[in-house]
């Protein structure tokens, strides 16, 4: 019995990683604006990979602010967490969600929509060729937290997006191993009104078949902090699943 | 604008917790056997919280089996899943499910059934009065980890659920603490039929108000460990479930 | 019974949060510097609030010099430990107090005058809108000592103060993530007088809304270290608080 | 002018130093309970030294309950806050307190009433001889932090306090090193009211010449746990002072 | 290209999977003991499997005797090192060894004799069923040093091996958590002729289908420790191949 | 007895020292390209020692990819590792390697052509006499791992290779402190054919006397990084023996 | 040259060691008691080594009391420091040294009575053969500091001295691994002349051939710790050193 | 009686920090520069105080080379072993010496000639006025390496000796804290003949009052390593004491 359950589980192991090394769009990271863009790629029937390197997605939802467990958003982006199914309640001019509701919900509806969301799984490098993205490097998360030197493997895709939040960490591997001619500025400090304007701007493909969305867009381009306003966030990802969706087409 | 955020996050979290001072059940652990336990006690009308330790839900689910990233029930236990959206593929005689996925759907249903999840809340020690449990004494998981000296709160319930796995945590606390008569005997080996049939039947209260569900059952009494069947564990919860609506009627 | 603590514990910090979140003043740091600042704002009738990183109060005082618990002032900032009743014994001609009794009473004498001090909360931003500091961005110093991912919260002030001392830990910050045209220079070695004197110049509005006091300031300005006198902190708290009256008047 | 600021506190420290290595009691904790000992043991005219193993004195106070900032106390222990100017504000029938004025303003008081607080010292073993304890053996903080291996010294007493809260820590060395017919029981979980009670019954003498008092005392006969009702603290530190008075005269 | 290559890898890795769940031993431990014992079964024609936590193999022979690169064996041992083209060198009556060159040779025989070694696996646990030992329950070591919370994997055995050395990690785990009979009676001081003597008498079946050999043979007996005279390891590891053999025919 | 195999020990580790300490050829590495230019350079007759940090060699190869224990190598690379006896699987048009027989043939290879391998020896510094490199710096990896403070020693050699792989750790060394007008660029991101090809022009002499192979050899010059295939490896390992052998003729 | 200073330096280490491989007397701590054991045997003619685990000797010398850098001795004890030329001064009736004096000096005697003083090495184990200690078994500090699993060596001694302070590490070792009918009892309070008196009743073989002083012969028998008096310790060890001629005669 | 050794070390001790507040030369580290340095200062009649961070005298001596236990020099230093009373062996043209005795020695006769060795004390920044080094900032080791926060104390002095080896890192405070025009190159790799030249020539006053010798003499000025032969260390101490004496005249 124990060897049938190890051999079910091998077996599919091995079909889902076959199934999904050629794939339309990597997303790294599955916080709210990388589960978002999952969602919206899905939906319109590409094959979409989230590489999470937590061995959990929801990215920096589950505390909500300072501890307090609740997020918000304001009335521009309520409609995408209501779409997924999250309760909400307003309070003056907001939206106030539970923030392991927000991940959960986010989860299933971006795996219901056909997304696969693979956690535990580094973004470590790029595949570039011909000065174009052309896919991901990967590792374990495990490998890398225990200090072991194991080398990666390659995924290829269409597109990759950075949803790598405030550090836009693919990015920086990006410039730096390939000395690009890009600058991440890094974000700026807080000015929710402002970052969340600036977010919808800096959601785009900054390099052939590599895009930024979510936190990671504004620490590219120097944008103010947005905070616990969780709404820009959903925004992006959607933005970006569009212009991702634009460009496939 | 960033201070209204502050305010609406402030202001629903401790009315949330004002709400949650005084319950009908705390479930330690969301795990999937914690999250199958208060979904059926929340659908009940049971006002139930889930205290986990870590910010996020789900338990040793995450990673699969070693790190392939599927998990496996039996017949008797498909429904559970499928209850709440998984979708199951048949491989011999086991269901295999998505190790993402089934956390995330866990939870989801588990919220819409009106079970109150709060992640990052330590139980570290109970309420007894009179030789019975009557509630929890909690703590910030971040406090703990940061390793500072900060005292507790403490939450009252008509019973307590403790479903944080292979060790039993809560258990051994109340054990050690009241020097009960009762001995936590750790899992046994490896035989996966034989401890699923005794996770069912050490599914019970084991002291006044203080139940045992999932792994910290057989870790309790002694019985076999399963492995990566995760059938029990979702049997486990909705049999800790109707007896604790048995008892509370 | 249990329950009733934990309900007025939550009730009173709920109250609290929402009386602090737009205030006159904000101040990084519950040093020497940074109480006494707090002290004369305070009673000059400003709603002030002090946010400490460590979950006590006193910042480097309280093991005196190297070790040997006491510290020394010289005649000019005397009155200003004498004041909070912090006793004095003249060696030549310094006053020596105890190490430990200087922040009880400081703080006490800060409490008194209607300052209220947060401990355990870290300032990781400001707020800063239309080039004026407008805020700040905190987190549980827990969370961050835990190295949990978790979000924010903003408080509003019209008025920030940095006296977190040798690191000018919130200035470094706010130049750093906004490329101000601000060099924080770090202190030069040690010169006790002449440091002093130079702490009392470079104690101002550094950028719009924005102060800094005690340590801090000669860390932004280069000037030397003054070593075991701390009279000059004292000197630059007050100071640093009539510049603010005087501006917000 | 640098080394005069030197000389000063050498100076003073080894006066200090020399007139403290005889005492009438030794406090082995400086939090509320430890606090309050010395407060009252000072106001009668003993000769008192606290040796706090932290930097600061306090112990589990400032973080309130579980972060959130304040501490309750009831009506039979709430002189004792009053009379060291701690402001309350009653809630129901308890009554609350901002945890950080309570250590300030404990401290200032008993450093008012000519207690000594000497921080950053950890009392490491007893001195015991014909079967009575004489004193303390102490060591730094630092170098014990460090993981330095370097010898004690001592100072000699009449009676020796341990107030260091829930381990015993003191009485646990007293025990073990000497195979005392002692058991440490450890706390019991919590029940508020029957843990105070208990409490004030187990402040008292356990051995010639020492004394177990606050949460220690409890730890030491197996008392129930009392949670963030701070009062007992108050009360078990002056029944201890008053235990002492009694056999000093 | 990048993508063909991560397809090979994966696709040979999972039907290695699929070809080791059901084997006729597993041993644990590659260290000089166990590489002996599964090349000796191999050439048998017997399925072995060897479990080595570490992502190398050959145990403590890389840093010879206290970091001097080199072994001894006697005359008895010194032909299962020339067996696989180990040189060695006569200094008095021993026969001395690279360090390196040992483990290199001792895994490319047991390879070469058709055994499959697996680095960076754990053998944390066993099957039991009905009192008897029927395989192995495993994780990955990358996991488990990473401190992640995963479930483990199940391979199937006719007969497992503890070589974990001194530790007898493996009986150890099953003696614990069946509460068997047997006790672990850690390795006596060195005693190098007497020590090698007991490791042969000691290396045998311990419980049904459950072996010890090399160190851990004496750990579990209590036998003297045999210090750098690596000959008994050897031995032992063909004598626990041989009774394997006798008893699986 | 165990006195005369310690006796054997050191006399055997004094000779071997005393014979290495001037040599052809000093590797820094003992990974695929070190242990495959040190086979071939010790076919030559040079002699040649390979220092290793860790106790053992494989480098990178042990995990295979992410951990699945498996290598490939293309059809031009193939010949080199069938030469030491590795089996190989086609798959496609990629030839698939055990990733744990792969570092045990290297090795036996290597030293049965009449290498010296010694792990466990870290590489710290070169010596530069004249502007040439004349041998090594070493000290051992224990020291270095235990942070103690302890001098090195240094051997001597014509031709010091850098095998070092990703970090380039040596030649860095030799730039950084020798301020050499060479800059190592550090890899760039995965183009596989690409950077094999790169990687075969990078492996070249590039100070007197002191050569790069392997993936320093990229890291040295920018070239693209090559994933999981490692047949350039082998190939640079090889080509730097011939270019070295070619020098030294 | 750099090779030159090598060879010279390997050279003479190995001779050293072949030349320390059997000797008279085994010391395990190279603190007050150990340094001061090995120069009474020295002196004597006897062959003598002493083994200290830190790289330096001294044991807790270093930081006097507490970290005030001053030791003291009483009238009894004190030629034994004045006989290795430490400067003492008269306060009261003690006499007090400096606490990087003693060391320094005592090393320097021992070393010049011809005692060989080991450092960085760890005694891990006894060679016991016919219920008779009969040397060490010893490993490299950095080895086990660094965590590195590699076998030890041993060494021949017809006596071995656990001199090892407050853990009498060794005396643990002997009992423990060879479940010898000794209790290792731990130190008591302190009681200083007491304490010292017990030191040298407690100082003596424990075991054939095996030999208990300084601190450690306390620990083993239960005695008074003696404080930072360290007279008790150089009397033990000279009268270990006269225990040892006697036997050895 | 135990407090009477207490009160016999205090007393002590703090006359001696009351005595070393003011002297002529300040030396920053206890290696075998340093100590030699102190040495032929105090021999002249200056009053030196040599502050070393770690507990121990000695700097990288202690475990020779690479852990082989002796160190060498060359005829031209060899008197400056040979005047504290070090054997030396010779070797070809080198002498050769025990890597523990050399530490003991040299502090031995720095001591006598009237040097003050304080240990555990980091000089962590110097007093610098109108330009001049006047003295030295110094903490605890014990604080810094707690990593708790305290103030340090200073002491004057007409020269401070950089004696800290390979890092320089008194020179490396004093120029970036005061924005000198000095570069510390750091050294080059190994040279051992060009190094010890170039460290003659490197060693003095770089600053007004302030020396650089032994290691850190070539680091300041980027010169070759010297490698295991300590002459030049010895050399540069004395060269360096000799530039003082003639300073200070």
């Amino acid at each position: 019995m124990e060897v049938n359950i190890t051999k079910a589980i091998i077996k599919k192991s091995l079909d889902m990683w076959l199934n999904n090394l050629e794939v339309d769009v990597v997303i790294a990271g599955a916080g709210p604006s990388g589960l978002t863009c999952a969602r919206y790629l899905a939906k319109e029937g590409l094959k979409v990979v989230v590489f999470e390197r937590h061995l959990f997605f929801g990215g920096g939802t589950w505390g909500g602010g300072m501890g307090f467990p609740y997020i918000t958003v304001e009335e521009e982006a309520k409609h995408l967490l209501e779409e997924v199914g999250v309760k909400l309640e307003k309070i003056d001019n907001l939206y106030v969600a539970d923030s392991v509701e927000v991940p959960a919900k986010l989860a299933t509806a971006a795996i219901d929509s056909g997304a696969k969301i693979l956690t535990g799984v580094v973004v470590e490098d790029l595949i570039v060729r011909e000065n174009k993205v052309n896919g991901v490097v990967i590792n374990s998360y495990a490998i890398e937290k225990a200090g072991l030197h194991v080398d990666p493997l390659a995924v290829k895709s269409k597109v990759v997006v950075d949803a790598t939040g405030h550090d836009a960490y693919v990015t920086n591997i990006l410039v730096k191993k390939n000395k690009l001619d890009i600058k991440v500025e890094g974000e700026r400090s807080m000015w929710a009104e402002k970052g969340e304007k600036q977010l919808l701007e800096n959601t785009k493909e900054i390099y052939p078949n590599f895009f930024v969305c979510g936190m990671a867009a504004n620490a590219v381009f120097g944008g103010y902090r947005m905070g616990a306003v969780f709404g820009g966030m959903y925004l992006s990802g959607k933005l970006c699943a569009e212009k991702i969706i634009e460009k496939l087409k």
